[in-house]
């Protein structure tokens, strides 16, 4: 047997040869159409800096919770991975031993999508051909460590390698948008955005709450404790972020619940939130009456509003305690919208230029719930397959489960919703794959036209993420 | 490339050609096979007068809410499609205007079952051949207008033209069917049949209950406020019912609780639900005791009862406010079967003679609960993948998921569940092709014969629907 | 047509040719490794005695509820089948005539693995190629009941011919083990090893329970009503099972609901539980507790634990009555693992050697709860599709639904988990069959290569099975 090819042309497209070359032409068509990335968590100062990463390991294992999850789940420690203690504790530092660790461990990812990621990342950036292994390891390493040490690879030269148009990266209230407004200023023309998330100044549960709405208060000269003040320093702060290029909003809640209160009544319920007496009940009461509150903001000012509920953050104590937040721990949970969006709906759901993008964790809301509210409700669309369903088989049951109750044209087309940056192309491209096969089948079971097919499938890359997010 | 073919022969049908060719063999032998249609909503009172139908926008999207509530969801405000509102408020009125919207967004349809009935209405009914389109939309409409105004598409001929052998229709028990004695009376030989839906005299929240009971009483010369009376006042109507023809009653219940309370406690609680502090608790208690009620009385007059728990109806305010009841906004939930039917099945799950069809609107039942309680079970029966999951992916979904656990043979077929008349062997023709190719699929992987696939597709198609329904 | 070959070469493979000839590939290389069965419930004096068994009836259909509730579904009292009533009613006696009565039926099991199991058994063991049916029935008894009189069908003959390497049956802690002893003793060396299952005296809820405290006490000599005897007593009877050859423990609860109470807190939970009063929240509480003590138990004792929750046990009222538990009448039950594990998993997640195995009977939980708690913690791993989804398309729907995110190295292999021993390999073989189905079409998709896939073959065959239960 020859050397494996770790990126096959015909990859993701359906083994039946008639539905295989349909989903050929289509892929055609969209493959090298610019990404359009509105949501995703890259770091701008990347770009505002324009400066070299410093090596394999920690741009490819070390902030990649998908890649140090799974070995973990294998009994590989944080540790060897070099993940920072919080207790300072002594973590390996040296990147070529981690790299190959992570080397040896390769075919726990088999059948993954990191794998197809990282392969697409080894072969399309690196020109690496042969499987990444233990007999590989060194070669990879070197190969990718010299490539990173040259022009080639800083931020702003890789936004036009990988056809990026727009890239859009998340931002809480109190961050001063410093490399963003650097970015704006330096004349380069590379679209980064940022998005508005409040999670930190909406969510009384969230670490640090207090201080955040005393931080908010002093950023924008509002009284922040006060619930017309702090109302009106979300508007100022959307306005600013707006003025940045925002053109959207995104809200991380435990559950999809809203509210639908009385100025009197949420003006209490803010106060009791700031009270070391709070509830739960009342931290639940609070985010869910500040949905309705974010989507009134978004029928005035026009920002797109994005709704991601349903994750258990932080599942673990002991990782929680000696590494922090945000390491892979975050487990869905059973999400319900019906009753929960129905405050929200009943107030603004046919507002006339508002748009609420739902994303779920919970697969059983699809044909359920989601593709039913989004087939009638005029603000609604559904965002992508998300996070643990961002793979072949999880984005094809997206579609299945979706198209048939609410159509094409309540979606908004993929999302990559990463930190890795140059894992971006190889996550679209996976996308436009699964899209275009999908299609390629409801074309052979004629079920569509093929000039239909290359229509949505274009609609599906490009068009309706430009229109629904407004870019 | 050449006019698009708006019905292909092989639609459906895996692309795999071994497999295409097992379910094109399969389909052959069941695709004239007559309409056995024993669950619907068209109205008795099309047969009965034999009157023409209107025009094409008040036959075909009107009243259809699978159409207008997609055109809304992208925006399309009710009133331009001639919904009528509430407060006698300015609508479209136009046919043709209202036809060519729709026209004009027909490709909001693309891969929803939608579009595929409509496309069989058009090409088997109409002759036409060409794409809807905005280009093509007056075509479409002079002639269907045209073909309406012949006596070939009064209801009448329409069902032998549909090859309809039982159509039924769904009445509350204060409806005195006159529509189905003067059918009855009329010496047409069709079979329209009624099915007793007491909702709206067994919901203590169904809009008008108490006005509701006391024409129950008129109607029957019982006291139908007191319990023994309102009983009695069920069993005398559903003897009425069945003279007219019904096998089957129908409940459509927000959850499938039942109960089994003894009389005195029954008796109290329905004293409560007519008094004006009824509680949400009662009401859904009294719902459940009456489930296991009518299963009571089936055993006793041979009704076949279906039950499908699960919409959350009328979920927009706007909508309900502006429009009314069913438009549309019915959303499904969550929905539990294994401790709510336990009442009911512990007295009589066993019973000799009686049949319970479950639907479900929440896909996760299929192969948690439904179908390891069919599997058991000697009474219940799955109805099919219905409303939402009427839709070639929704149905192989259900036959993937309940066939290896409940067995084919505790199914009962295909269900259309319609009030667009036209579409019904559009729909049939849907069910059969999906069976098929789901059976096809067995037959090449070895898991069945192809003479027990046949076997199934007839039984699927005609004798199990006859037989579970007693038509 | 000729006669149906009841047991084709080519069963379960994909239609499509490519994929087909990847599977069959893959399946050469694993169809004939010894069969690993870690978890299932053979009895362990069929071993021990080597005796023959009775005839085809109380072999093949009196003890598998897989097939009696089928016929039952359909209305076929459980007496004609022979199941013994409680009261000592009159039931079927004559083994032929209960066998001629499963052959009436036996199109009812069409697409049902129990089909596909039966079938093996009858073509692989009996020699059969003709389809069960009326007009075969007898030709099928005699065959049968004539093989079951000689000495290749005793039980340890059994054990080679059908190539199973390890079989582990299932006792509670009250059991003494003679069948094991005896087998031990017996000079024999088939392996026949003993699980752990607690259940009878860790479930306040289960019939006896005090009873079996003092028994075990008495087993023991521990104090067993006192909190930390009843804690000796377990570690005491985990030792002995050890001891007779079990590597693991099996806990059957109605959820996967753990705690982890301080010391005295469980000790008056413990009093609680023993008391005429208790509550099912303190049952419930006390079960959830115990698996946080087994979990304890495990990291000292090296026992790998399983969790299977999530069954509502003997559903039906008057089976119970008539008949007793365990006659087909569990029906699953929606379950949640999030919350419910995480005190269990704060405690003894990343406890070195610790391995916890989940199963469920809730698909929904696949990819929303257990593949990602399995691709993040070091002590899980997922157990295969079990019960009603032991199945080919549940098994497809397991290995789809998991894999992407959790990975194939967080996986067991399969269990079969039966009583019916003759059928062990035939369920063994539809999983294999599965698995290189699933394995061929990533292959064909090119999201694997072929080298990778004969590994994962393998891997999930044989070694990660030996592995994970530590055999």
């Amino acid at each position: 047997m020859s050397a494996p090819l770790i990126l096959h042309p015909d990859r993701l497209f359906p083994a039946d040869l008639t539905t295989r070359s349909i989903a050929r032409r289509l892929y055609a068509e969209v493959a090298s159409l610019p990404i359009i990335s509105p949501h995703g968590h890259t770091d701008p100062s990347w770009f505002s800096s324009d400066a070299l990463f410093s090596d394999p390991a920690n741009l490819l294992i070390v902030p990649d919770h998908y890649v140090f999850r799974m070995l973990h789940s294998q009994g590989v420690p944080l540790e060897a991975l070099g993940i920072a203690r919080r207790d300072g504790g002594a973590v390996e530092r040296d990147p070529r031993t981690i790299w190959r660790l992570f080397a040896k461990q390769y075919h726990l990812f088999r059948g993954t999508p990191s794998a197809m990621w990282l392969n697409w990342v080894f072969a399309e950036l690196f020109g690496l051909e042969e499987r990444l292994s233990p007999e590989t390891a060194d070669l990879y390493y070197d190969r990718i460590d010299a490539a990173l040490a040259t022009d080639a690879f800083r931020p702003r030269a890789l936004m036009d390698r990988l056809n990026i148009e727009v890239l859009t990266t998340t931002e809480n209230p109190l961050d001063p948008l410093e490399a963003h407004q650097t970015i704006r200023a330096s004349g380069w023309q590379g679209r980064v955005l940022t998005a508005y998330r409040p999670d930190p100044v909406v969510d009384p549960e969230f670490e640090g709450f207090l201080a955040n709405l005393d931080k908010l208060g002093a950023i924008t000269g509002k009284d922040a404790r006060s619930w017309q003040g702090y109302l009106d320093a979300h508007r100022d702060r959307r306005a600013f972020f707006k003025a940045m290029g925002a053109t959207s909003t995104d809200h991380g809640h435990p559950t999809a619940r809203t509210a639908d209160l009385p100025f009197a009544e949420s003006e209490s319920l803010f106060a009791r939130v700031q009270s070391p007496s709070v509830t739960a009940a009342d931290a639940e009461l609070f985010r869910a009456q500040m949905l309705t509150e974010m989507a009134r903001m978004s029928t005035e000012d026009g920002l797109v509003m994005q709704l991601h509920p349903g994750s258990f953050r932080n599942h673990s104590r002991n990782t929680l305690a000696n590494f922090g937040r945000d390491k892979g721990a975050d487990i869905p949970t059973q999400t319900g919208y019906v009753e929960g969006l129905k405050p929200l709906l009943d107030r603004f759901g046919d507002a006339p230029g508002f748009t609420l993008i739902l994303f779920t964790l919970d697969e059983t809301a699809y044909s359920r719930e989601l593709a039913p509210l989004a087939g009638f409700y005029p603000c609604l669309r559904l965002g992508p397959a998300w996070w643990f369903h961002d793979s072949p088989e999880g984005m094809m049951r997206f579609r299945e489960q979706t198209t048939e109750t609410a159509g094409f044209y309540n979606m908004v087309g993929f999302n990559d919703d990463t930190r890795a940056f140059l894992s971006i192309p190889a996550r679209h491209d996976v996308a436009r794959r699964i899209d275009c096969s999908f299609l390629a089948r409801l074309v052979a079971e004629h079920r569509l036209d093929e000039d239909e097919a290359a229509e949505l499938a274009y609609d599906l890359t490009y068009r309706l993420v430009k229109e629904a997010y407004r870019l």
